[in-house]
């Protein structure tokens, strides 16, 4: 078998079995690995790099909405999660406990952090006297452990590295703003960076975060139809205010407690754009995210290899210095057609050919990984053409996104429509819910789907209830979830 | 009292209670605060923000020579730490374990990382076949930690955050070269971003990192006169290599051990940076690393209050778009001279005023931190003005850390001689070694001190061994270090 046919084969067709092509895809383009610790991923450089641009974007854009990061611990006692109720019950099952230290059982025991809403009211207690303290706009880079029975890299896994955002405020009006704020600000990454159009709505009340008054998400759609929730942000009300006592004098002299909010994105948005974009031959990598955004491959008979090699240095130089992501693979034991299939299976979103031929015209050939378009264009203007192309890769990249989401999105009346419906296809269902969680809970029973959201512009609007056929409160969003 | 007096009085004086003084500081200019759980603490923004600058900076220096960011598992198995003999007994007494996780008890104990070489030397020996994998040049930003007895905010907590580069390469030669290329970087980047001189040199076998070969430091000196080890390189030989099964075949076909190497800071920098240039008004920034590195502060009666406000925000404006880290303080209900106290104990490097009659004159007045020299610049070179003291600040905190180590650094020839000075006054001593472990620990006992490491250029080279007066095999630096 050629070293070409090798490589095709070694990754599963998404339509044959989508869970193994996705293993396969991020096993060969070497984003992660599997660690000797249940659940536990290693992040490889290619696939690390991705979050650091992930996480450099998100973080220019807190700040800019007035957040300032800090750092809390990484343990929390155990006396902390039993004083907010809901909390406790949603997050018990899944905690890591540390009993011993330095050689000796711990008086008390503790928990290893699966979010710091508990260890930030404490501190936030200590912080906040006065109306004059608030608001408080915390921002926290951090791992987080929770205990998953089963697992999927990037998407699913017992450590993973997220942010979360912590903020206390004087009124309700403020947190609300703030809660609104924050899911829009990820709404806009995502589409922006990411070329993943989402669908924002609030989740229903057997979907929100344990402990939370409110809870928004935004949900994209997996190239097999299935939901990842990419993003959420809750208004907390009073209640960790109340479970931890932060409370401050108001403009009036008079105590009150806090209204905080929470919000957080972690690195299961690297599997979302993996399965978002990704094809039968690898990696589909969202240009502003992409290690490499540029691949140069020298091309040509070895006569020629030394001249073509050095205008290919000349021209990684000047896109370099610009700030292009940029490399060359100037490997001599390796054919051109190995190379071209290597990085289209990593989603490098151009490839950039150069022979001696081109040399002799003054061009260079730019290939779209997304698209398959060839451009042959001047090797003066290549700098302009790079970045009109990065730019139109992302846009193809969201276009067709959107369009597979549309195809791929059905409004029923019933369940028994529905269940129909998910024998032959898959994908996003809308439909009319009366508000009854019996209801929910029928649809989740026989046909696989939750409720991902309440979307705030639904495509239509339904009149009764799927399953009852009561009028119907909400329309929502359904759909099987990673 | 008045506000400005109470202001003074709270920060202990250095000549009093050096300690006291330290606490005093990072609480009140709100760097860190305790946490509920022993030894960890919560790094607040005004102190986050402080390593978030030394973080961008070592990153950008780290990738310059060629290094890639990676994210490796928490916990780490307990037979782990089984398969390198020192490394265990280096780190097994500090070690928090995890014995129950999703309401079960585990088959093995994990422990929390106190430092990764044992599960990045797993991770590598399945990535590493061939000379063709090698240089694996990998780095990790991450918290590890360690369960000490007894803590100090920063400089030593249970929980810190740290970055730690770990690789992995085909020759001695090679290791060595990368060990010692990463110490440089330390050194150039604590004297070039935190004013900081340090004296580089090799570790003693005693004080060597639990499994290497050969530990290299930075060590600075403390305003108290006692050390901080500021960063460590070490070349670990084929010791992890043979421990977890480093394995390449090499440009002759033969299996050989790969030789690695691992080097890391830690945010006890944001600790030696305070006690390095901290006095008896506050904390010292340095302005690469200030989280505010101007203060805009407006003054003079009432009535001319907008006008110098509307003036101070255009300069503002001005500053903030060219990339100086600057903020106003405009709050009418607290004087300037409380501000002027406040920013000098938060560090600021530079106090920009501005008045009515400063207005008429199209001028503003700078204070420097360090020195208190006032400068009356032109509002239209306010930015260059600027720039020259932020630099000029920076080289003078520089000198005097320099100096200050200078006039309490003593040659000594005998361990008496050295009792003697140590009665009188505090600071590093240079003596010369045998190199027996039992001279070394006499000096520990009977003066405190400890050796901090073999300088590559030492002011003085010693013929004698301190204790045994035996032939020098070295040239030590001692103190007392943190």
């Amino acid at each position: 078998m050629s070293k070409e046919k090798q490589f095709v084969t070694e990754i599963t067709p998404q339509a044959e079995d989508f869970s193994r092509w996705y293993i396969d895809v991020i096993k060969k383009a070497e984003l992660m690995d599997y660690s000797p610790v249940r659940g536990c991923i290693v992040f490889r450089p290619e696939g690390y790099e991705i979050w650091e641009h992930i996480k450099e974007e998100l973080d220019r854009r807190f700040k800019e909405t007035g957040h300032r990061n800090a750092y809390f611990p990484l343990f929390i006692p155990e006396s902390f999660f039993q004083k907010e109720k809901e909390h406790v019950e949603g997050f018990n099952p899944e905690l890591p406990w540390v009993t011993e230290a330095g050689g000796e059982p711990l008086e008390e025991r503790l928990a290893i952090r699966p979010t710091s809403e508990t260890m930030i009211g404490h501190m936030y207690s200590k912080w906040i006297q006065s109306y004059r303290d608030l608001p408080v706009l915390i921002n926290q880079w951090a791992n987080v452990v929770r205990w998953e029975k089963r697992t999927l890299p990037f998407l699913r896994t017992s450590e993973f590295l997220w942010q979360e955002g912590h903020t206390a405020h004087e009124t309700e009006t403020e947190a609300r703003e703030e809660t609104m704020r924050m899911l829009g600000v990820y709404r806009s990454f995502v589409e922006d960076y990411l070329a993943i159009p989402v669908i924002s709505g609030e989740k229903t009340p057997s979907e929100r975060f344990a402990g939370a008054v409110d809870t928004y998400s935004i949900e994209a759609m997996m190239k097999d139809g299935r939901a990842v929730q990419a993003g959420t942000s809750h208004y907390l009300g009073n209640k960790f205010a109340v479970a931890f006592d932060i409370k401050y004098l108001d403009r009036e002299n008079q105590l009150q407690f806090a209204h905080t909010t929470s919000w957080g994105v972690s690195t299961r948005l690297i599997g979302s754009l993996i399965m978002v974009h990704g094809d039968d031959r690898g990696l589909v990598l969202p240009p502003k995210v992409a290690p490499t955004q540029v691949i140069m491959i020298p091309i040509g008979p070895p006569k020629s290899r030394d001249a073509v090699l050095a205008r290919v240095d000349e021209l990684f130089g000047q896109l370099k210095q610009a700030g292009v992501r940029v490399r060359v693979d100037d490997r001599s034991d390796v054919s051109p057609g190995w190379k071209f299939n290597e990085y289209e299976m990593r989603g490098v979103p151009i490839r950039l050919e150069l022979g001696p031929r081109d040399m002799d015209n003054g061009v260079c050939v730019l290939v779209s990984r997304v698209s398959g378009e060839k451009r042959v264009v001047n090797q003066s203007d290549l700098l302009v053409e790079i970045e009109n192309m990065l730019e139109q890769v992302h846009r193809e990249m969201y276009d067709k996104a959107a369009s597979f989401r549309t195809e791929n999105t059905f409004a029923v009346d019933t369940l028994d429509e529905m269940k129909a419906l998910f024998e032959q296809k898959r994908g996003f269902v809308t439909a009319g819910w009366c508000g009854s969680e019996a209801c929910e809970k029928q649809v989740k029973e026989e046909t696989g789907a939750t409720s991902r959201n309440i979307p705030f512009e639904p495509s239509e609007r339904k009149a009764a209830c799927l399953c009852c056929g009561d009028k119907a409160e909400h329309t929502v969003v359904f759909a099987r979830a990673y």
